[in-house]
Order: structure tokens, then sequence, then C-alpha cells
């Protein structure tokens, strides 16, 4: 490995000149002015791939944008993993926020500013240089490798279901791994070995078939957006419980090992909800906030909708009002399950004043692995020999939807090993990857080949 | 009487095309786009005025739109009637609903479309005709009369209660006469004694400096979206009784007589509910509707805002969340001591999870008169005379804030007497008045300032 990580350190500049190119493209997903940049950014990557020596190399369509594949596939007898990114970026909107221009990567503090530095255009390279440095250098890898890296992450990965069902075979591996979420805090390199599922619905009320005015009809109707606070206020109970019959039955409580480990790492209640702006903390009666956000699930409002929200007074009975709200999923809870318990309860409570209309939106599964997983263990060694410090183990309070796909469709467990920061501006203007933690996940992703080797 | 009917009977065709004129000005006080139409409707109206003999007509500037002024002053020893209405009209939108243009009156079945038809242009002309057939051919009117139109009564007569109040000697009479209402039904010619009062209210709640999402900061804080949904669910108990503290105090019970005079009246509920297609109505446990819209105090949510309210779904914490809010009073609340009463009520509830932004926004006193009161029995008869039909008495949901003004600047009983009907769409597409309905409104004006004349 030596020789690996000389060249690793040796090449460390050109890195970060070849990064400027591949975030200089502006694959925004989500904006059809863009479409023809998120090719162009297929097709980079593909000529990027072949340069650090990837063998079969092409674009694979879909409905959507192309999935980038390569691999390389020589360490006959070696465990085989699949490495999932996206190169597909957020919109860049309010653009007059960005300190420098997103499309232009520049460097401040030793951090790397543009649109796609951390998500993921940066965690993909950071594995594209362990590769090359790798091939460059010994004219293998430790380990076989399959690369899929898709082009519609940021729009909800329409198409990857379809995808990874219709190349079961070709994507057979032993191990995924993905580089797109950020570590616990500066200085603590970490593993997330959890995430919450989510489902989410809509509820519409209606009243009258009109609006009407709250004096001459006042008194005499159920008020839709009175009656949607009645229902919302009977979801939860004054500790933070959710009241949904049957909505905890399912919930793997968390093991007195997790609540330990939980309780080591350095999180600072007072910081977190200073930087948050909130008055006071607020969550489940019983449970810590790491718990609380990774191992618990919630319910959420995240839009209310009624009447007349403009400036000053209407006096209008509204005749309809809408909230969207949304649960997050803990393991073993199943989304459809819940989604049925909760339209259930919704449809107990909602009176007969007034009409009620449900949809479930979009749902998906919880994950976990488990710390011994080898893999996960492989990954723990190697991030400790590029940061020079063991990982943590967290879990998340977000959903990958990808990572249940890999689980339920190709049985693979995940192994989530990534490089930014919480406060990397993901979705946000000025998005960064600091430059330190880059180096060092190539160092690490280089260990990481090698470690996985060693685990057969 | 006789030869001043008919001169009405004779004109009929005449008022309607003078009236066509009228209504064809789009004086929108709320859109500054129109202000020039509001001032050449001010002044239209007071050319009208002096063409059918008015005296002493004039603008009188305020801050906002002037009022139009004019009077009648000959009738010595007579009462004196202050005769209040308004010249302009509310806005259009949406202007695609409107079957005919809105500012080119259109007749169907009897009745006539346009913006402004009911509210209130149609009902001055009524009362400007019957002046005119008075002084046309008697040369005089049996009361006095001083005539005061404003043009802001669409947009909250901000400048009413300044310019009442420092022109009182100006305006000293007996009565106030105001048509600018519904009657009870078609067919129904009704009197007004009694008006709700209003308080409106905004709360603004915020947990947290931004938006977060969902999955990574979900169950560490308070939702204020929820948080106001626990809020508002805590205004009112399942009977629909309000719980604001102290709120029933100063509630004057419906007296018997009154629940029996509502009881009399021919109120459809069936046809009340599938006319507001409403699945089922609702109201305090232990009233009527009608009692429950005339004589009961109200708590109605008129707004709420929070989070993503578009199309899909978007996994967001919101970080603020907003509710409109306005209860509508009986005699004897008292608009400042409830707005008091709930602002600290909900200072009580909110949790320090969030922060809270009360802001009082406006508000009115309800007002009451008595059946009894002679210039109320004499505007009874004149009903009778101009509809063929004796009045009900009926109690309105809406407010008048000009009624409680006059009340309390100038001491002056109102007698409301309107000749729109519950359909008219006085603030909606197709505003009309049925030409039967004001033509009898002409003859039933006519014979008012008689009736009053002889309360002496």
């Amino acid at each position: 490995m030596n020789e690996i990580l000389d060249f690793i350190n040796t090449h460390r500049d050109r890195y970060i000149e070849e990064l400027k190119q591949y975030l200089a493209i502006p694959s925004i997903s989500a904006l059809p002015q863009h479409a023809g940049d998120v090719r162009r950014c297929a097709e980079w990557t593909a000529e990027e791939m072949g340069r650090i020596g990837l063998a079969n190399v092409r674009l694979i369509e879909t409905p959507g944008n192309p999935v980038v594949y390569g691999d390389w596939l020589g360490a006959e007898g070696a465990p085989t993993i699949l490495f999932y990114g996206h190169y597909d970026v957020q919109p860049v909107d309010p653009v007059e926020l960005w300190e420098s221009p997103p499309f232009e990567a520049t460097i401040r503090d030793g951090e790397i500013y543009a649109r796609g530095a951390a998500d993921d255009k940066g965690q993909v390279f950071m594995h594209f240089k362990a590769i090359e440095a790798h091939l460059k250098k010994t004219g293998r890898l430790p380990v076989n490798i399959k690369i899929i890296l898709e082009g519609e992450e940021e729009v909800g990965s329409a198409n990857l279901d379809e995808f990874v069902k219709s190349h079961q075979t070709e994507l057979a591996a032993d191990v995924v791994v993905i580089s797109d979420s950020p570590m616990f805090d500066r200085g603590i390199p970490s593993i997330c070995y959890g995430l919450r599922g989510l489902v989410y619905c809509q509820i519409d009320l209606r009243g009258t078939k009109s609006d009407l005015h709250s004096g001459s009809f006042g008194g005499a109707v159920a008020n839709p957006a009175m009656v949607l606070a009645q229902v919302l206020a009977q979801m939860k109970d004054r500790g933070g419980r959710i009241k949904i019959p049957g909505f905890y039955d399912d919930v793997r409580p968390l093991r007195d090992e997790e609540r330990a480990e939980f309780k080591k790492l350095p999180f600072n209640e007072t910081r977190y909800r200073k930087e948050l702006g909130a008055p006071k903390l607020f969550g489940e009666t019983g449970y810590s906030t790491l718990e609380r956000v990774w191992a618990r699930p919630t319910f959420e409002v995240n839009g209310l909708l009624a009447g007349f929200t403009g400036e000053g007074a209407k006096t209008v009975l509204p005749a309809v009002s809408m909230a969207k709200v949304s649960m997050r999923l803990v393991p073993d809870q199943d989304p459809d399950k819940i989604a049925k318990l909760f339209e259930d309860y919704v449809r107990k409570v909602v009176p007969k004043t007034v009409e009620l209309k449900f949809t479930r939106m979009h749902g998906g599964r919880p994950w976990m692995t488990d710390f011994d997983n080898p893999y996960v263990q492989a990954a723990g060694r190697a991030i400790e020999k590029g940061f020079g410090k063991a990982p943590v183990f967290n879990r998340e309070g977000g959903s990958i939807p990808v990572v249940a796909t890999f689980q339920e469709i190709l049985g693979l467990p995940s192994v989530l090993f990534g490089v930014g920061l919480p406060d990397e501006n993901a979705h946000a203007p000025n998005e960064k990857l600091d430059l330190g933690n880059f180096h060092g996940g190539v160092i690490a992703s280089a260990f990481l080949y090698d470690e996985i080797a060693q685990t057969r």
C-alpha cells in the first residue's frame, strides 16, 4: 500500500484541478433546461472512468437520465463491491446567496465550494482517485468493483429500482459501498449503520362547496381549518408520543449498547439548539435528542393551507383545508402498514361535518445493518487508516431509499462511508467539501478495497 | 303620497337606465389603478344628488377617498334622517366567472347584474329616486335628510370614524337609515335589529431559524405547524363551545320572545345545508342554526399557512406557521376585552418550544336595537306599504362597524332596511339586484320618510 499512498499524496493537487472540471458541469436533474448538461456530465464521468483504468465503461440508457457503468473484475476469488453514487446535482437557487459561482469551484479556508462538491461528485471522485492509484501503481485492484452512477438521485431516483431489477445478474456483488453522506462531525469520521424510512400523505378536508362569509355563516357549519387542527392535534400526546393505534407495534427497541454508544458521542445539545435557533428542544419523552432523530419514528406536519393567507384580514370561512404529513419510520416498521394505520385513524377521527380526501404519496423502508458485519468492520479499519482515528458508528434520521433497494432486490448489505460534514450545505447555497476530508477519503477508500479483500 | 307613487311607477324604466350609468363606473376602492374611477364615481354621485334636488352637495375630502355629502333641511320641526351608504365597490376577480361584464349592467330574469348592484350603489340609488319623487312632485320632503356616502367601505372605512367625530354638529340627526344588506329571503322583507361584532387576530409561531430537513431533524424540535394545530384545537370543545376563559361572560342571552320569533321564520335547514354544500351542519350545542349565526359568538380560523403547500411532497420541517383567526361577537361583548382574553389564553397555551407573535388586527362592536324603537316601527310600516307585506325582524351574523360608530359617536339608533337577497353575490362574481325589490324599495323609501315624519 505504501506506493499507492505515495501516489495519492503526490497527485493531491492534480485531483483538485480535475475535480474542479467535474464540478463545472451544471448537471441539475430537476431543471429541463439543464438536460444537455446532465448528459454531458454522464459522458464526462464515463470518460474519467476510462482514464482511471476501469473496463466496460458505458452509459446505460433508462427512461430518464443514463446510468454510467464501469467495472474492474480481475480479482478472481476476491469479494465484489457494488459502488453506487450519482452525478446529478441540486438546483442552485437562491443563486444570489452564493459567495462564489456555484459552477466555478472555489477554494476558501481549505474547503472547495461548488454545487456537487459534497453531494455527490466530490465523494464519487474520491473513489475514482483511489481506484486510479491502485490501477496505475499495481495494475490491479485487490477486489472486484462494479460502479453505477445515476443521474436522477436529486429528483427521486424514479428509474433506479427498475434498473436494478432488470440488471440483477450484472450487478451481483457482495457489498454495496456508498459515499453520499456527512460524517458525524468535523474530526469525527463515522460509518452510518441505520436510516429511517418514510411515509408521506396528504389530508384534504372540504366543509362547504365554496368559501363563505364568516359573519353571515360563522357558527352554522364546521370550519375545515379548525377541524384539520383538531384532527392533527389528536395525532400526538403532550409527551410527543404518536397516538395512531398500532404505530409503535413493530418498532425495534434501541439496544442498551446502542444507547451507550450514542451517549459517548460528542454531542452538545446547547450548541445544537442554538444552531437551529430553537427556543427549546422538544421530542418524545424518555429519549435523548440523538435517539429521537436516529432511532425513533416521527410524525411531522410538512405543510398547512387553508383560507386567506395574504397580508391583512379577510373574514372568510374556508371551504377547504389541506395538510401534508409525513412519518419517519425505524426498523421494523413497514411503510404500507403504517400508511394504512394512519389512514384508518384519520378516517376515524375526522367528523362527519367535512368530506375527507386522503392521499398516500410516497414511502420508503427504514434500513439498518449490524455493527459487526465484516464489511462494516473492514470499512472501520480503512477509515482509521485514512483519518488516523477510528470511526464512530451512527444512525441517520433521513432516508436513502436506494439502500433499501439494494437490500431488497439484490440482498446486499451497504457500507455508508461519507466524508461530508453536517454544515456542508448539500441542498443549500455555498455547498462545500473539506479538502482534508477529501484527501483522507481518497486514502481511506484505497484502504477500503484492501480491507474488504481481506474479509475473505 | 299618491302622486309620488304615480311618479315612481311612471319613471321605473328611466331609473334602470340611470342606475346602469352609475354601475358602469368601476369604483373599486381596493385597487390603486382604479383611484381615478373612485373619484369619478364620487363626482357622478354628487351630480346626481344635485339633479334630484338635494342642497349643499359637495365632496368632503378625507385622508382617503372623499365623502359625498348632500342634504335637504326644509322640514322645520320634523325629524332628521342621517342616510349612510357607500359608492365604492368590491374587486371583480375572478372576472372570468362573470356571465356578463361586471361594469356593463345586464338584466336577466328580472335581476340586474353588475358589481355594486346590491352592494351598495343599487340601494343608495333607490333612496335617490324616492327623494327625487318627493322633491319633483311636492317640492319638499316630509323629513329633513342628511346624506353621507363614503368611498372606503369595501376597504375597512379607515377614515369614517374620524370623519364622523370631526363633523358631529353637521351630522346631528334623529335616526340613521342604512340600506346595505339583504332581506331575510326572497319575498320576505325584513328589518335587521342586531349585528355581530368582530375581533380579528393573527398568530405567528416560529420553531427554528429556518426550515429543516424532516429526516435529519424530525423528532428533535417542536414542529410549529403541529403546535399551531394543538393550540387551535384547545380553543373549542367538541360541542362547539369556545374555551377561552371569560369569553361568554358578557354575552347577552337570547330572550325567549326572540327565540320564538326566530322559530317562526320560514327557515329550511335541509335547503340551507344543501345550498352551502355541507355534509352536515355543525354549531354550538343547544342553539338552532339561526340562533348560532345571529345571536351567538363564534371562533373561526380564517387562514392557515405553514411549510410546503404546492403539488407533491417536500420533506420539510417548517420554521414558521401562521393562523388568521376571528371571533364574531354579540351584545354585550367588547372587542378589546375579548381580544385581550384571547391573547392571554393563547400566550398561556403556546408551549415554550416556539416563539409566538400575536397581532391584533381589527375589530368592531356588536350592535342591537329594540323592536319597539319608534323609527324601527316606522320603517316596518313603510316596508309593508312598499312590499305589500309586513317585514320580519331579524338579526345578522355579519358586522357593519359603521352602525356601532353612529351609536357611539352620535348616539343615534340605526334602521337597517335592505332590499338585497341572500344570494345577491355581494362580494362574488355575478352580483345582482332583483328589480322588483329595487322598485318596491323605492316606494318603501318614499313611505319611510313619511312614516318617520309621523313619529313626531
